[in-house]
């Protein structure tokens, strides 16, 4: 506990965690004031993820980087769920799937992206283990098209019978979740050094106890989750009065605000030289959302929501995954990058903002 | 011939070969039991498939395996070869369309998951030879994608003209044979070396006489094609009474049936740690399906058929075919494998086959 | 400038630039003999893309082909750029768009497959740097992803506003010349040792000095631009009195001449097991008209053109953009090449040339 008091002393970063009061103080005193709230969230979001990052590469320096990946994946996703499972009991099911497809998207070509272009500027060139990340790219491959066939097999025979994509939607969950077990399975039992990483020597990294680390994971997280929540209610009052459409706010912004924790830790990781690191945060975390979060949605709203939800995506939505996730699956081919790699991948993600924030509104 | 009866004797799956006479005696006798003659003829066909299957083996001990996996697919899309003929005379052309949309999809992803999943399970990591997996990726990849772009071209710019298919139709296929026969030019003289597969000690096994193995091999393909026309009279009615699509029999179940002796040789070789026979079977059969069969099926229903076929699949198809060579491609991208692997590949074959069992029929 | 004349003394090919002067002097006479006029323009850009081909490699082997190769490619779509900016002068949107879309399929797929079949019939099996080889395909396919988003998203949403499509893609071509200047300094720059190629031994080959081949490339590109306005001219009559469609001129036809410097000089690598220098110019090139052709062209019509040109393709040319991208991306995946990849790769591109051929004109 004073090691971590001696942590936020030292890192000014932290020192926005004074805002984590603030916010849900202004939300009891404010209720109504959603532009404020909005950027108060945002400002304690931002500390909490330094936390977590810091957790969790102490937890990572102790387990490998693999398992610290897994592990801040999880738990950064736990947000993610948590976000999505309060939009379900709200029967928002748009906003649920526009931030499952936004938070694959966010995850695969801007936290990838600018993880290559963070590392890249500062190292020449970086390399990875390769065969790790292409194991773990083929995965996230599969996993999504696992996620998007009945979309697309719908889509193009014009099939449009409600009764057959709820039944689907239902068995292509169970099978998803499934997957995801096994895959646990394997990445963690059978074949858990495939995805150990490359050896790094970090002799002036001070790394905390692991009780300490994993209590501050936790709490973290937490945090995070209970934050993201004024965040997600204040988010679209606050983005109208920005101008943006809704289209926008649930695949970029939530995907951005939601993912925030697991990018300070796979940023840092990158610009450390550990790319791995990135790289399993990132397409763990795709992975896990196809796998493991939409599944669960789809299972939950028979029970929380006002009418059970389907895993039919829009048209846009489908191919913004895919070219994500091919994009991802390309660009890790190598076990090698630079900062270029890292502009082009942003690129395709600013494009993507762009048609997003343009697209005029259905209706 | 004796040592062909003690081999019998010996594996107790090949006393299953009594069912074969049992087929054509019951359909004599009644015709019109489809679901009696429909089990009858998948027992029979399981058993000439083990015998096929190890014939094959005793070929490739003596050819080398790339050369074996030739031959495989070669004699394996014979018995598709014959079911599409027979469906074509009939004038089915959408069953002769589904049966080639669903062996390539079902050797891509079946054949392909399964022999990962099966050589995983026995072994901890298998590794293949890369460089001509990779080479005959890229061929099933092209290969698919020539054959796919008319009904690619015309859904996108959604041309209907019929004279235009037609003529594209029979254009492409003089393409593709030409292909398939520079093709087989390649890769059984100027480039041979590369399909050579990585060595492998096998002690213990017993191999037949090249005589004894070739004269099996023409045998058992010939009564696979027996007894899988009786199996294509009975699997209509047949699948009625079980309650499954039109759609789901040729895709899913005709492939399984039809390329059964093909995959009993590939999971034999996934078990005995032989990757590079189970890989080349299956990415050479999928290539030959597109190169060979489907265009020698166009060239011939100006002959046979009551009108001319073309090459033109449905949306739905389509999809589904693009997005099994594209996974073969990126699975096969390693040279590696493990069972997990396996287990996705599979779990995008079983989508499919969920996402058809449940199609609600057209019309 | 004697060195110039005693080269062109000893290659009959270079005899050929008589025609440069016929065609001017042939314009001037007999402004309405479209086939006549098509056909000397033809005959005139040979020799002079044999010359351009020929001072390249002489500036190449000076400065190493990556650098060569990137020169060329510049140079090589400046008569690209001028042909589209001649029918953008005349509000020709469509032949602009076409011969976009055609530029990038014919580099990726009929150059790099006419270098590997060319190449592969000389040399049994050709092997380059596939690390760069792997980045340039990784670049190309995400510059044309980012140029292609807008059609993408529009078609699958069914998006029709045009006010939405203009601002996108202005806002778009901002973002892809930013791509361009940041690759430039990217390859040329910080990390031009990552373009470099594997060493060749070329005793035999007589280079020009520096002086005499930059003179030649820059007089050769400016006569190659000039014949190639005399050529757009009369291509479409003339395509009319041989009977093609007004698509496969856009696409094919403009896209063979324009590129025809290109592809001498790609050619005459690939056939000097230079495969490095082939690949670069095909993919780099590629590249260059999505990041910064199309582009320019897009933000150059708001002052030249009777109206802003949008960035907007045609269903059909998306899919063949996108799966010659892909084919380019796979194909140069091994760093390896033999015949028969080349003959694939040129099958594709012959499908697409059959399509459009016989794709009956809209309306």
């Amino acid at each position: 506990m004073q090691r971590l008091l001696k942590e936020i002393r030292h890192n000014p970063l932290l020192w926005l965690l004074a805002f984590v009061p603030v916010v849900f103080a202004a939300q009891k005193l404010k209720p109504e004031a959603h532009t404020l709230l909005f950027v108060l969230s945002v400002l304690a979001i931002v500390p909490l993820a330094a936390l977590l990052s810091h957790a969790t590469e102490s937890v990572a320096a102790k387990t490998g980087d693999a398992v610290g990946g897994l592990l801040n994946a999880t738990l950064g996703n736990l947000t993610e769920l948590v976000i999505a499972l309060t939009a379900l009991g709200a029967g928002q099911y748009m906003l649920v799937k526009a931030s499952i497809a936004g938070a694959i998207v966010t995850n695969t070509l801007f936290m990838l992206g600018a993880s290559f272009l963070l590392g890249g500027l500062k190292h020449h060139e970086q390399e990875y283990n390769r065969i790790s990340a292409r194991l773990q790219a083929s995965l996230l491959f599969l996993a999504t098209i696992a996620m998007l066939i009945p979309s697309v097999i719908s889509q193009a025979d014009s099939v449009t019978a409600e009764a057959f994509t709820r039944k689907l939607s239902v068995g292509l969950a169970v099978l998803l979740i499934l997957a995801y077990a096994l895959g646990t399975l394997f990445s963690l039992k059978t074949h858990r050094e495939l995805f150990a990483s490359t050896k790094h020597d970090e002799a002036g990294e001070t790394t905390w106890p692991i009780g300490l680390a994993l209590a501050t994971l936790a709490a973290a997280t937490v945090l995070v989750a209970l934050v993201s929540e004024v965040f997600v209610e204040s988010v679209q009052k606050a983005a109208e009065a920005f101008g943006m459409t809704p289209a926008f706010v649930g695949f970029i912004v939530v995907a951005l605000v939601g993912g925030a924790a697991e990018m300070a830790s796979a940023f840092s990781g990158a610009r450390k030289n550990r790319l791995d690191l990135s790289v399993g945060i990132a397409l763990g975390s795709a992975s896990q959302i196809a796998l493991f979060v939409a599944p669960v949605l789809v299972l939950v709203s028979y029970f929380i929501g006002p009418t059970p939800m389907d895993l039919q995506f829009w048209p846009g939505a489908v191919v913004m995954i895919l070219i994500a996730t091919l994009t991802a699956t390309l660009v890790t081919n190598n076990g090698r990058s630079a900062w270029f790699v890292g502009v082009l991948v942003l690129m395709v993600y600013l494009t993507f903002a762009m048609t997003l924030y343009l697209l005029p509104p259905k209706g």
